[in-house]
């Protein structure tokens, strides 16, 4: 085989990234190297595309980006024994220490040491990507390639979804990006009621309808809290999933939740704190919230395998699809917000 | 008996209160009469007899205020006969309506249609007070009236600590009043491992220490975070219990909080919002956060009753007894937080 | 209106019941009087009918029995301003004392003091019922009379799937008696992956299929735990739902369980004991086991509500129809066990 | 250094064993060698030395036996680098796979493919024994050797009584074993008001007491449920921790366990099957019964560290110390029942 891939590089500390032929990569004692079929496009690669100020601090150019994926393994490190050349796999994207506490404890996702693909280490937009073994699953042969590599953020919804009780709850999302577009499915087939969806997007709001939003909020346009107040005879929904990280997103989704109710926090806010009424929208309705951070590994992997078995349906929020080739065209569309997810094949 | 008593009443819209003789209350279908026999003051009464703006919006005089006590049944109302008269007892504050979603199930604390004593009706700063029967608690006899008469925070305070796991925790109390004191002893008792509190004034720290805190913090003193991150491997507590409402403390605890760690939010932050850095402190780390109203309606209640039972000791953190009298004594020492818990007796 | 009504009495210590003109009940304070719509038949009724050894003990003749209906309020007891007449309503047969520890903890169900309707006091097998207002349900308008009259069972099943994480669980239910099969379509529902059910009787596997079950198992003709080992890994099903009370559905449900799973027990046991392989079947599995009595009052009932909101459809269960006039083909029929639910018009 | 070492072999299938000169054990892959400093004799380790049913069906000879221990680390195979040599530790002994759903999910306690040390596997009971560097676990320098020795079985009691709500329980601990024994002190240390302890050996009635139960209950010659019953209002304990296996104590315990309360079955039953009251015991009741199986890997060990640290003493229930060579007096003691934990040094 040849001893180079083609790569998407992010060459320098700047906007951009470049098309290239760099070493292929040789799976280490532990690792497998797998041959990619499909790669996603998250809001994380944007950043590192556009060069925002959080990519300036944490990413170290030359680097391969990229962690959304799937394909096959083709070669074996030294002493993995347990998985054959050929199978079709994605990987969960946080490498971990497996000696810390919270490895230890089946909470890998809070490592103390985490490296993320196509963050720290060489990623996904490229021919071959090494990954550790133990990273690797094992897909349904029913499951496509475009569902596949968009295990990473549907595994973030699954995580933020199935925190706690669900069946039977009304829940609002707030934040139609795709980690909202799929938790919107995933709440439907677990038993919610009733499902409120907001963005500024009408793209991405005629997206949740499709996945399965009862109701949709333009914020830019519409009154959400007295709505939903409304709708819930005064008392609020019984979820939030608060998947924007927007200020204004976050009180109102407060002021829309119902006593006693919960919450999931996913969406990162730009600044590093944000003004929240924490007496009303927390203390007073005796609320929880739980902080979302990557996937339970490897609960939620089960728990994403059973969804689909059960017939989760991911393809409508799956848009776009561009050969790697055209990455310039693909991450300004990205960049538009006009897109669900955007599948590039290498 | 006579038809008046003496009460402290909350006489006009503006600092101060007044002792004067009023209309002793009957009570009314479902209710009991309780004759007082020592009530406290809490930080609410601090506000209502100061007049601060909360109290302006909320109270209408005149009011007897006071919402804390314990005493005596001494007259059952109307289709009330599962109580004997002379029976001691204390009661929750929290008037409900029973006919609510959270009422009917398990959750009157978040009652939909919440009256409390001392602030929406008659309060217990009296020789008598009127209460729902269902709302009665009936006191082991060996509990003493001073800890029978803070039973509602202890009960904020019980409802803190045990929401999830403590057993086994490390745990940082920010804020020591008397829910931050209650909550270390409380800690302690269910098997925590190690506990830091925090507060600006020597006084009450010194109280956290005879409550039983290993560590303690003069936050404006001393460096907080970085000393429980050097204590703990760098990995911080398991647990944090916000007692104080104050910025820095919300802000600080959550730095001060290990990944995977859980958080009850009670302290009331002054403002209407209080700027946190969500990202860091609870979405990254994959915390969960509660917030705390009042008392489980009456899970909590039991679990007090079982502490107090199992052993634990509430008295150091009560440091001061007044009769009604001089009240204006007892509130201004309330006021200068040089103080634990005041026994008021009518 | 009349002082007497018809209603079908279990007029003495023996089989059979009887058609009798009664006296019309009369709400008390904290009652109201409800016209029956419909009712549906239990397979307690069935003892109660039959005169078995357990309702020798328990039931004292002459009573109106009959505990599933659905009617309308038509009359307010004492006390009682907080419904309208001619709401249409169910309620909750357990008639709990309000005042004990399960009851002040929202743990009704397991009151220490409770009486049932139409075991311990008169029944809905009548034109009129009276029944404690805190047990009313109102029914949303579109749930159709049959399926309001068996929310007790209904409950019973929700009760049982709902009590411990369902969603991507595959499971198991044996015994495809109504609460089985309730629980089939509120598994699917709620997300569960794919459902067995066993029995040994064809028309109720029959039913099974039209729930929702994925496999069938009749006992008598088919090896049912082998099976369910080869079709998941060898593994075995996440839940185990134990609706028959049958010593060989238990042994076998538990082997066919995954090490983790977990099980809700209903099924009552013909004998006091049952021989368990408890070593196998639950403590080297890890298993946990849930005692299911009755419904939670009534954090069930609002999930009862809201599953119907979400779009559950227990019609395919209710298969016959009679007028109380024709209660003996009724009873005969339920007795057969060739039957799903058999509503009782009144 | 030597090739060879002193071990106590299980060198035929019958009764007894030898201490031999055997091969010393060198470390694979991922393992390391402990010099074994203490090993103390488990209910499993007489079986096998007394050559019972089980152990026929189970040990192939000639096998070193053993599972309890502590030591230091004195060899790293190869590819181990996170630990010193000189590490004092202890060890988790079951042996998992890492790659099945329950090892990847926190939950290696029920692995689908364990080994266990001393049973399947060479064990303890030698100067040196061999482990995986990932069941390693390294001990607290202030944990004396006779309790490092016993973190097996001690595990298997904070498994038990950490697995639900215990602060401000009451608890009934039904056999006094070396693992009730220990529960009873964990429980206390967790908040627990009163525990009550039942045996039919007074030795270890004696040691329960030491550990801190409340009551005991001699149940040769007391009556133990009505006594619970009369001391808890009639309403029985809220936890029950079944360590016996025995059916009249696992009958006993479920009929002395209040309404809603909880059950730890880890007591093996010595036939296969058990006759139990389903109905009233666990049904009736809404009781939840969970299964114990080995230690939560590793949640459990973060737990006993964090206890022991809190204070947790479990030197009264440690009443032998023995050399092994010893050990004919050691195993007939164990046999006896009139000891707690046996420490054999080797």
């Amino acid at each position: 085989m040849s001893k180079t891939m083609k790569a998407l590089v992010k060459h320098h500390a700047g906007p951009g990234a470049r098309l290239e032929q760099v070493t292929k990569p040789e799976p280490q004692a532990g690792e497998v190297l797998v041959k990619v079929s499909a790669a996603a496009i998250c809001g994380t690669d944007v950043h590192i595309y556009k060069w925002d100020e959080w990519s300036a601090g944490r990413i170290k150019p030359p680097l391969v980006f990229g962690h959304e994926f799937c394909g096959h393994v083709v070669e074996l490190g030294p002493g993995v024994d347990d998985i054959a050349t050929g199978t079709r796999v994605t990987a969960e994207g946080h490498f971990v220490c497996n000696v810390c506490e919270f490895c230890r404890t089946g909470r890998g996702h809070i490592c103390r040491d985490v490296e993320i693909i196509g963050v720290d280490t060489a990623g996904c937009f490229a021919e071959y990507v090494r990954v550790p073994r133990s990273n690797i699953w094992v897909l349904d042969d029913d499951v496509p390639d475009n569902v596949a590599a968009i295990h990473d953020p549907y595994g973030n919804a699954v995580h933020s979804v199935l925190i706690d009780d669900i069946v039977g709850k009304t829940a609002l999302v707030t934040g139609c990006g795709p980690i909202g577009l799929a938790s919107i499915a995933i709440a439907k087939l677990a038993g919610a009621t009733r499902i409120y969806a907001s963005d500024i997007n009408p793209y991405r709001l005629d997206l949740a309808t499709k996945m399965g939003a009862d109701v949709v909020f333009n914020v830019t346009e519409e009154e959400m809290v007295s709505t939903v107040l409304a709708e819930t005879d005064n008392l609020g929904v019984d979820v939030l999933l608060e998947m924007s990280g927007h200020p204004t997103a976050i009180n109102d989704g407060l002021r829309a939740l119902k006593n006693g109710g919960w919450v999931s926090l996913l969406g990162i806010t730009p600044d590093k704190k944000v003004s929240v009424d924490l007496n009303d929208g927390v203390i007073f309705k005796g609320a929880s919230v739980y902080g979302i951070n990557g996937r339970l590994m490897y609960k939620t992997w089960y728990q994403m395998q059973a969804l689909l078995r059960a017939g989760l349906d991911l393809t409508p929020m799956i848009t776009h699809n561009f050969i790697m080739d055209e990455f310039e065209q693909a991450f300004e569309l990205a960049a538009s917000g006009n897109s669900g997810k955007i599948i590039l094949y290498p």
